[in-house]
């Protein structure tokens, strides 16, 4: 998404952090010792780096930070989701504050309150559940927001493309030549899961092999990784046939490698598992999880980018591709490199 | 710590949410239903709740709202901190703001500088490095604050007993009958991976096991787990007599377990692993971690009412211990129940 060099490139020729950058180029708030700026503006003109200038009208009157709510952030995927933003809103010389919902519509919102009366210029919002109130809540502040890992017609939205998502994993379990696939997360409303798990089951359809009702088995948000174990332990009791999982989310794959480990299912050899998140966990879980990776980095950058210069054209939804990363856990016995792609 | 029926309990007896709760007890700042409202007063009366009459006074005067730092909420370790001062702020009615500090100390003073523009009533620090300035910084906005999981000197410190941590962990190590013991995560200043370091070593020089210096293993911070598996990978293979490792965190743990697992040596079984932190991940790797735990709800608890209720009589540390849990990778074979105590 970037085009010329970044204000990170700038802080690496100089020696230096991009908050003392910052500092130089917006004269303020903190000094800068004379040495230091001077090998700043060397660096600014060898690179030709030019201001976000967007980015500096906005600070200019405001209070140059942002604000973003997510439903849980001792939950893995939100945690990276939410450092993936941060840094973006860094790198263009703002801040940001965080508030979690807890996944509750009450806090949620008590939330947000929060971070309009800290006078932030933007705020993101990754909802915890219908985020109807919260987008109504965010438009009477009359201040640029986004929805954030979610999609919703009243509003801007930057998402993953989470229906392909599921079928990239039910297509590389299929590869597999797996017949008996169990599906992980089954949603109830438009959120990633259930969009995720929605293009999971029309994969398995069109290469006939349609999910059984009994393997497709939901599990409520909060407590993500024990529900997956419970209905993975259940299930690969009742249905030993089965050979292969396709977990929504990381979380659900935690579950899931958990349960299987507990009764000797061998992940990667006798019981396929592939997963949809790829947060860091999955490349050091054991076996290391073949997941369909979230573009956290382009999610982050592209949300702050859209507050930044909002186009006011009204309701849009920007999907961006989630990628397959091969590790162990699908039975591709690939190298242990185990790195997500950055 | 609680003394009484807290505002969660009021809640689940009203059948609501604390934030309902709060609203009838501070009228406002949102409507609530007559009826519900009838409910909650009724749960007040039947539990014979008290208001805490500081967090109402500071409520009435300010913002209502506390500020958070952190080095790096994509870090289990802090994302569950973070999540436990949230809890505590909200069962207080009290809203949580953080800000992430990406192991960044110019980036920890802008984050500071953020929650103090937008006019938090108190602030915490889990500091990046050295916290000298930031407690400056702290200080001059006569705001109550407390380090948590840091001490230092100056100011007031809510923080784990990491010295009784470090012992903890090295002498069940000791009691498995192991010998050649390896310590992952040695720190340089007092952070508390120094302390915990400090106190499994001292546990093992007074059981005539000194730990060789080929034996003490430093990684540095960002990049816990990356650093920590290609240390374990290396120590394994130089010193294959190794028969147990001690990790300061669950970060080096996780790290170890891969390295391990990657040339074959099984982690519970031939190599035992005691971790410190005990984070939710401990009780899904598999195998589970045997981790001394924090006690992440007694930390935010305190911490919240220590900012709520300062004393007045200047610096202080407050230690509160941490637990063994002990799950399958020390050996024990314990059953795999695996969760970690609330």
């Amino acid at each position: 998404m970037a085009t010329g060099p970044t204000i990170r490139d700038v802080a690496a020729r100089a020696g230096t952090s991009t908050a003392v950058v910052s500092y130089v180029l917006n004269d303020g708030p903190r000094p800068v010792a004379p040495a230091t700026r001077a090998r700043v503006l060397a660096a600014v003109a060898e690179l030709g780096y030019r201001r976000n200038n967007l980015a500096r009208a906005l600070r200019a009157n405001r209070t140059g930070t942002l604000g973003l709510v997510v439903p849980d952030l001792a939950k893995p995927f939100f945690a990276e989701l939410t450092r993936a933003i941060e840094d973006a809103a860094f790198a263009r010389g703002l801040r940001l504050l965080v508030g979690s919902a807890h996944f509750d519509a009450d806090r949620e919102d008590e939330q947000l309150r929060a971070l309009l009366d800290a006078r932030v210029d933007a705020a993101f919002l990754v909802p915890s559940q219908d985020p109807t109130s919260s987008i109504t809540l965010l438009r009477r502040a009359r201040i640029p927001h986004a929805l954030v890992h979610r999609t919703h017609p009243d509003t801007v939205c930057i998402a993953g493309d989470d229906v392909s998502a599921g079928r990239q994993a039910a297509e590389h379990l299929l590869q597999h030549g797996h017949r008996y696939i169990a599906l992980l997360g089954v949603g109830r409303a438009e959120d990633p899961v259930s969009l995720r798990s929605r293009g999971a089951s029309a994969t398995l359809t069109e290469h006939d092999r349609p999910l059984p009702p009994w393997s497709m088995l939901t599990c409520p948000f909060p407590n993500l990784r024990d529900d997956a174990y419970r209905a993975t332990l259940d299930l690969l009791t009742t249905h030993p046939q089965i050979t292969a999982i396709c977990a929504t989310t990381d979380e659900h794959a935690v579950g899931a490698l958990r349960a299987a480990t507990e009764i000797g299912r061998r992940i990667g050899d006798d019981l396929a598992l592939v997963s949809i998140d790829g947060t860091e966990l999955a490349a050091y879980l054991t076996p290391a999880l073949t997941a369909v990776t979230a573009p956290f980095d382009t999610l982050g950058a592209d949300a702050v980018d859209t507050v930044l210069n909002p186009s006011g054209a009204g309701p849009t939804v920007r999907q961006h591709p989630l990628t397959l990363t091969v590790r162990r856990s699908c039975g591709c016995h690939a190298t242990h490199d185990g790195h997500r792609k950055s």
